[in-house]
């Protein structure tokens, strides 16, 4: 057997420590797995004093993350602090400048920096391995860089936000509003104290970014993604989505068109018959399409202690091992400058819930609007009230573009007979 | 760039074609994202005239499969001709005996041969490598051998051939009976000519002893895998299953107990809720539970051409970039033997439908039946019809063992009321 690979980690909350806990727990069939021990030999954080529920007795403890760059029993440096910059840029550069390698499950940095610090990596023939950055559990990374290799990636979407997957899925089945579901998620532990970052959809952009890279051989580019949170979708969204056969998923979503690249995060209809409709919870699911493969889904946990530090721990067997894959999965250097695709020139349906009063005449206005606008209309429902109240009028179209559909709801919105804003959710066949 | 790898390609069928055309057709994308070109240099078929829609004039053709072992042209024999021995077998002896790589899509041979085979080429320090040996296109055995590489591996099952969800997926949308739908299959090129392989579960068994061997560190043993086929379920099955609450699908299940490990391939009633009743039509899906992960799951097509060699240039391409795993996980000669676990322990519950003659006290029988033999029942449907005339009583258990199940049933197939052999169909509620 050759020499223990010996870990740095740095951060020690609840993946942290749960990395140190996996190592220790599965030790033997590691070693078993990799031909050679894995051993945590210097960790970091904040307090030394807290108790973790764990020994950290036979660790060093560099009380500076940076120092641990340079520990000469550090084969390893695993980044578990978190945020796209600072401590945690600074620890990885400094990492990579001192011959090591680098696990981290940072994925704000990986979107805003990967690029560049992949290109340093690979020049010093270091790893940098992210696996755990997107859908937790799920190797993804792996999936999508070595084993659909063959392919030519035509498309990648996914569910990749378990916070924002628990409340939709909760809405559906208990019919309560999104700020009631949201509170009963902080109180399960299932979104944040604040909750923007997942239910504005920017955690899910940062992942979308970086599979996009994976996909087609991009440069990582998160100010690119459009993105929608769920803020917006209401029980009566969810239940004209059941009546139509949908269910409403935030997806995240990159696929090649002629014109270049797309990357959107936003809310989506997706027909019953689709896989990735019956993900729920906090599970996440990503699905790969290869021009030979055809469609692939992976599906998983993508948060919490155990699966986030199972791809931790597998990023960081696959270095013991010797296995080593180009971080972006070709060379850091040749990745092309991503060319996007305007949300204006999306193709698709669509799904719009008027609201209106209900008086003659205005469903020939809205029906007018679609006209003017080249809009074809596939589906219309109305659900009567006396006349002179309110009404939710909901229709799906044919295939349109996003700037016809967009300028149909503004010319409607201009109309009396509309109360409130309309309600745009795009409908995802795949 | 390093040098090209050399591969050459023994059998020429579908897959075999197949791996030809994606090497080329993807050329660019997979010399990038190697680092290297792969082209193909040889190739070995039996009738050399034969018009396959693609040019072989630059490779070396070798009319006897086993020469190719012997090209000083070949790095990598990639082997397609199938069978658990004969020509293919000694090919890939042959080939690791001189020093090359092996690729190969032959489920057979590796749940027979596997293991030898696997010390043979670890003590070469060369590659076998199968992935396109378990559910085509999906790359689950680099999610089970790297990707869960952290986890101790507690259950795998899944959906192993498509063939068979094919069948079960039309039978349940048509109602028609599985010969029916079969003949349909076989018109569509979906079952070969002699479907026994395929129905009759030895195929899934091939492919669920390989995943057993992988997740559970022992030697593959093909002869220990309970095999039940799915001729006997019928559109009776199915509809009770739909209005019990649960699909009907052909599951391979391995699972470590306290006794042992479980190895099994039979159908299945799984619950609606569960993401595997789901997959439908010709997709495969497999199911991994890792004790840190949990249950992640991974779907796509079987089967075909594109899958196919989809997952062989996968492992082309592994080589290509150098990444070398275990055959098995860990070393081939430390595996450990299988302990398998009779299916008469199995614990879990039933569905039995039992036909009988409508009068009085039938059902008084049943249920003293299972009382004898302590089963407690879960649900009871029965249909109404004339009396006199022949009646399905159709239940489910709690769980039980399997040999207290079995001892119900030839009990009560023993009165006479019964007018038929008991149907039983295993529930899996995971």
């Amino acid at each position: 057997m050759s020499d223990p690979l010996r870990i740095g980690v740095a951060g020690l909350g609840t993946v942290g420590v749960g990395t140190v806990k996996l190592l220790r727990q599965n030790k033997t069939i590691l070693s078993e797995r990799c031909g050679r021990e894995i051993i945590v030999t210097a960790v970091s954080a904040r307090d030394p004093a807290k108790d973790r529920g764990i020994s950290l007795s036979d660790c060093t403890w560099h009380s500076d993350a940076e120092t641990l760059a340079t520990d000469e029993n550090v084969d390893v440096v695993v980044e578990l602090i978190g945020g796209s910059d600072g401590i945690a840029k600074d620890l990885i550069e400094a990492a990579l400048a001192n011959g090591k390698h680098v696990v981290t499950a940072n994925k704000a940095l990986v979107a805003h920096h990967g690029c560049a610090l992949a290109v340093t990596a690979e020049n010093a023939r270091l790893v940098l391995a992210y696996e755990a950055a997107v859908a937790g559990g799920i190797p993804i990374i792996k999936a999508l860089r070595e084993g659909m290799s063959a392919n030519a990636i035509d498309r990648v979407y996914g569910i990749l936000n378990g916070t924002c997957n628990y409340i939709l899925t909760s809405m559906r089945e208990t019919g309560k509003e999104f700020q009631m579901v949201l509170s009963e998620a902080q109180e399960l532990g299932y979104a944040e104290a604040d909750p923007a970052f997942d239910v504005d959809g920017i955690d899910a952009a940062h992942k979308l970014s970086i599979l996009a890279s994976l996909a087609f051989g991009c440069q990582v580019n998160f100010d690119a993604v459009y993105v929608e949170g769920i803020q917006q979708v209401s029980p009566l969204d969810i239940q004209f989505a059941a009546e139509l056969g949908y269910r409403i998923k935030l997806l995240g979503i990159t696929c090649r068109t002629t014109s270049g690249i797309e990357q959107r995060v936003h809310p989506c209809m997706v027909p019953l018959g689709a896989p990735i409709a019956h993900v729920e919870d906090v599970f996440n699911a990503v699905v790969v399409h290869g021009d030979h493969v055809g469609r692939t889904l992976y599906e998983g946990r993508g948060a919490g202690q155990g699966p986030t530090s199972s791809a931790v721990v597998a990023d960081i067997a696959d270095i013991a091992s010797g296995r080593n894959t180009r971080t972006f999965g070709i060379q850091a250097g040749n990745l092309s400058k991503l060319q996007t695709v305007a949300m204006s020139e999306r193709v698709g349906s669509y799904y719009a819930r008027f609201t209106v009063i209900d008086r003659p005449g205005v469903l020939a206005d809205i029906a007018a609007a679609l006209r003017d606008h080249d809009v074809s209309m596939e589906a219309v429902l109305q659900r009567g009230r006396a006349p002179g109240e309110s009404v939710s009028v909901v229709l799906t179209t044919h295939e349109t573009r996003e700037a016809n559909m967009m300028a149909t709801i503004n010319t409607i919105d201009e109309t009396k007979a509309v109360l409130e804003p309309t309600m745009m959710i795009r409908v995802e066949r795949f």
